[in-house]
């Protein structure tokens, strides 16, 4: 099959045999990828993962393996995408780590993460996943939209992370691809949203959402002016500043939502974490179902984010136009190769 | 009176005239007064605070100003401790500050803090706090307990914070004063709590107040060693370090405890917050009631604590001999000074 790996802080094309298939696992044939910060990241060295990344994507089953015809059959054929975190239970590890004990598989301590950590991603004509980690899609959504349900569920994770019912409104730091999904998804439930960017193009996209915004310049003394303080950040700029400037826009005793996972260190000075006894709560992976019911009600709408689809044998081209300024989501479409 | 003041770095003595009473404030004689590491960092140029620091202490009250006879009668020569943040209505604002209003008056909006924010504090014969700050001193407690108030309380605040009965474990981050004593709180009601630092000799005062510890070097390849994993993290080092080594030993979906107020700013990566989905929960000023609950019933002591106690007019030596490395608490006494 057609597959791309990470060589050299690019996407690179190889031909791979098509993946193996453990007992409860699913083989899908990728329709449609999507590409995160996170695999601009893992260009860049995030994780050290070698391999095929991307983790956001909508296929259809065409084979599973190890279960009864029942299973089979509701599977076979079906529309659908998937989680990311595969826990040890799926490799057949007897007896599952402490946290899958606990119920935390998506931090179980053997887990493997799909196009991130030691599993081969979407970004080939297939991929295989544990049966458990599917999500049927309704015909209600189109491929376009299901690509969205993997990161939309990560900003849906706030929702069950924080009461957000207990807050009037709430600031986004950032206007990236995933900062317009949180800011959309924290609208479903809040009267009011604020997205703090840079780009103004981007911030266009958020108002026609129903999201307040405010463009910042972004150096050191634009940055001191913002003296708007909110009980609830979402820091999802993607880049070191942010966490500062959350810090900033936090009132005391507030709650800063983390979302950036960027390959580095930032230089922040934490006192105002103390004196203000603020909580900053880390977040990452989250509910399918909610997403999925998200989309399927309207409540967040996805079309306008979609900056591109590029064929995926042209995948190398679209990552490199996905870090051009002022692009959204792009997308990689099958294009109708069959098996 | 006899006081000191911040000037250049160091501490200066001054003769000033008694501060000036406000309706419901108290003239506190002061009979002892500690030193906090928040107080060295006043000296390095934290908050930018000129004037007398010093913000743990037991005095006696002199005088009362503008309340009835019965107030008066009750609060004239009690022995007392103070909390340390004074909120707006302390000084006539009406209508008070948004914070004031929901009942977080130690982070009232225009709040002065004893000794670090715009108010003259303990390390002088006299200071003045609104009487409602005040907390009378149970006759079981001797000065030298009584002092240690004010940062016991601190560390209690962990306690209201957290609901510390649901872990079986903690670890606290640094072994100096503060460490010490959130250590003990911790231990009050925790059946295991470990100490990480770096001087045996205060590690050994952990112990024999019962509690585990881990002698760590501090480089970086002896910090990597660490991996322990607990569900609850105390970061009271006071230094740039510990964030992170505090992330790398918390266990996913577990919390963080700041307290460390140390001036200037830290290089860290914030992903593992994320990716572990870790809440962090800044922690500054706590119950007093809880930590005289706690040193009268002898659950925590603190007299192997006290390094040395030097007579009020040698504060200017005191604070130097408070920064050698090893030295625990230095306590300032009136030394017998009268009105």
């Amino acid at each position: 099959m057609l597959a791309f790996i990470v060589s050299n802080k690019k996407l690179k094309v190889v031909e791979k045999p098509l993946p193996k298939l453990l007992a409860g696992w699913a083989l899908v044939r990728v329709r449609m990828a999507g590409i995160c910060n996170t695999d601009v990241e893992i260009l860049r060295g995030y994780h050290d993962f070698r391999g095929v990344p991307g983790h956001e994507f909508v296929g259809e089953v065409v084979e599973v393996r190890g279960v009864s015809a029942a299973v089979g059959k509701k599977w076979n054929r079906k529309r659908v995408t998937g989680e990311i975190n595969i826990h040890c239970a799926a490799f057949g590890y007897k007896p599952v780590c402490e946290f899958c004990q606990r119920g935390l598989v998506t931090h179980c301590a053997r887990r493997k993460v799909l196009g991130i950590v030691g599993q081969d991603g979407a970004f080939a004509e297939y991929l295989t996943l544990p049966i458990e980690n599917l999500h049927g899609v309704p015909n209600a959504l189109s491929d376009e939209q299901a690509v969205f349900v993997e990161p939309l569920a990560a900003a849906c994770e706030i929702l069950k992370q924080v009461r957000v019912e207990e807050f009037r409104e709430a600031a986004v730091l950032g206007d990236g691809k995933l900062a317009q999904l949180i800011a959309r998804a924290l609208r479903s439930v809040l009267p009011r949203v604020v997205m703090y960017g840079k780009h103004a193009e981007k911030l266009r996209l958020a108002r026609a959402a129903g999201i307040g915004t405010w463009k910042v310049r972004g150096d050191a003394a634009d940055l001191k002016k913002i003296k708007e303080q909110y009980r609830l950040v979402v820091e999802a700029t993607g880049s070191a500043s942010g966490f500062a400037l959350a810090q900033q826009m936090t009132e005391a005793r507030g709650t800063i939502v983390l979302k950036s996972t960027f390959h580095g260190a930032a230089t922040v000075e934490t006192w105002p974490i103390v004196v203000k006894e603020i909580t900053v709560v880390g977040s990452r992976c989250g509910p399918f179902g909610d997403a999925v019911r998200l989309l399927r009600s309207g409540e967040v709408g996805v079309s306008d984010l979609v900056s591109r689809v590029f064929p995926l044998r042209e995948a190398a081209e679209g990552i490199l136009f996905a870090q051009r300024s002022g692009v959204m989501k792009v997308l990689f479409a099958a294009g109708g190769e069959k098996i």
